[in-house]
């Protein structure tokens, strides 16, 4: 029979292997495996051991433990449609995978003037003063995406002083206690040709590249954020979460 | 002063303008108008005319009156994340936003052994027999969607006697009577050149392409349908609804 240990973290392994638990997730704490499992702290222990052990996982410190990303050509899966997968930041996501990251900031300016944007072919507004942002985002060395974000000044006053590095959406909802009512994003595709102008991806034949325009609500119809991004289309996938939601087209009014 | 009619049917129009009201949507009805605005029934009719007069809806007679599609190059938004988009057949789409459509059958066959695919990153099986349909879906002449379909002929004995016209989604839950527990999508970019061996395109010049994979699921996670479906990119822009779904991680339990 086999030791306990070696159990669990198969059934855990055979998990990751099924895509149960994707990478980024988190698998069973030790707290979690004592409880539903009734095992001891140190089985406990040692079956967390085991699967960082095999390298289908890995622990970080006061966080807990990972799946790590063994796809081929460490392909990235995100999940649009979910307030709570956006709420995680771009470098929760890449530390919980495994991956180093650096971002480079390209510009970080304030604006006076106001900005609009077009999502899902409405007009959104946020005016000025506005806090933009160009970042350059970097998974082991290389360029997954290139952000440009435009946050409303006004509703977070401020937010200049906190670093990049952060979950702005977390921020939006704790630091500045705004509630968020609706994010729209649309996702359409381009190809990047080697030599395009402003180009900052550097790659050395054309690629597709995923374009995502989103914005963020609070109440009121307030604009929070407008984002303009690129992913590497040969690096990145998106899942979407379909719920039961019924647009009833018919309840809309005319104003 | 305005007459009443042209009041309303340009505070219709402006919601078509702000994108309130998308290509496809269906405008209040000559009931609802009457009902909402206490007009006459004459007036309700003048509303309708008059908007549909100016090229900004087309009535389909039985069905109502919906917004045509009007952006440059006729481009499709299409909203991913919801079961009651799925629900509405690419046809019912297409019509109501004034395009011509037609489908050409490149393959409907039975197999007799079953077929797996993989969507985010999980494996999914449906066991034989299986139909296949293999359509060509054109919008104004011009090929759209390159569709690939498997669907379980278990779950729904005959589908292959209905016509490829309808919403499947559709036959599962009305004709089949199956309860739809979820829809997995992922949506990933791919270039396709202009000589790739079977291009159905018929591009002139590389363009990206979206690769749409997804499986319906009923009752006991039994697969119902397995798509994998490729849309001219320079075509199409997918939008998300993000609802509040919260994906608590830590719930997934070790099977």
């Amino acid at each position: 029979m086999k030791p306990k240990f070696i159990e669990l973290s198969e059934a855990i392994i055979e998990n990751i292997k099924s895509g149960e638990l994707l990478p980024g997730d988190k698998i069973p704490s030790e707290n979690e495996l004592i409880n539903t499992h009734k095992i001891s702290n140190t089985t406990a222990r040692k079956v967390l051991s085991q699967i960082e052990s095999e390298g289908w996982a890995r622990r970080i410190k006061g966080k807990g433990t990972f799946v790590l990303n063994r796809t081929p050509k460490h392909q990235l899966l995100r999940t649009l449609g979910s307030l709570d997968a956006t709420r995680r930041g771009f470098h929760d996501y890449l530390t919980a995978e495994g991956f180093s990251h650096k971002d480079i900031i390209l510009e970080k300016t304030i604006l006076k003037e106001g900005i609009s944007a077009e999502v899902n072919n409405k007009h959104f507004i946020i005016e000025g003063p506005i806090l933009k942002i160009h970042l350059l985002r970097y998974a082991d060395n290389e360029l997954m995406k290139d952000e440009m974000k435009y946050i409303s000044l006004k509703l977070c006053p401020k937010i200049n002083h906190l670093s990049t590095e952060i979950s702005y959406f977390k921020a939006y909802e704790e630091t500045y206690q705004l509630k968020i009512t609706d994010v729209k994003q649309t996702l359409s595709v381009e190809i990047l040709p080697v030599h395009a102008p402003a180009n900052n991806f550097g790659n050395e034949s054309d690629i597709p590249v995923f374009v995502l325009d989103s914005v963020i609500l609070c109440n009121n119809n307030q604009v929070i954020e407008i984002e303009k991004s690129l992913y590497r289309g040969d690096k990145y996938k998106f899942s979407i979460i379909a719920t039961p939601v019924y647009n009833d087209q018919k309840n809309k009014k005319v104003k």
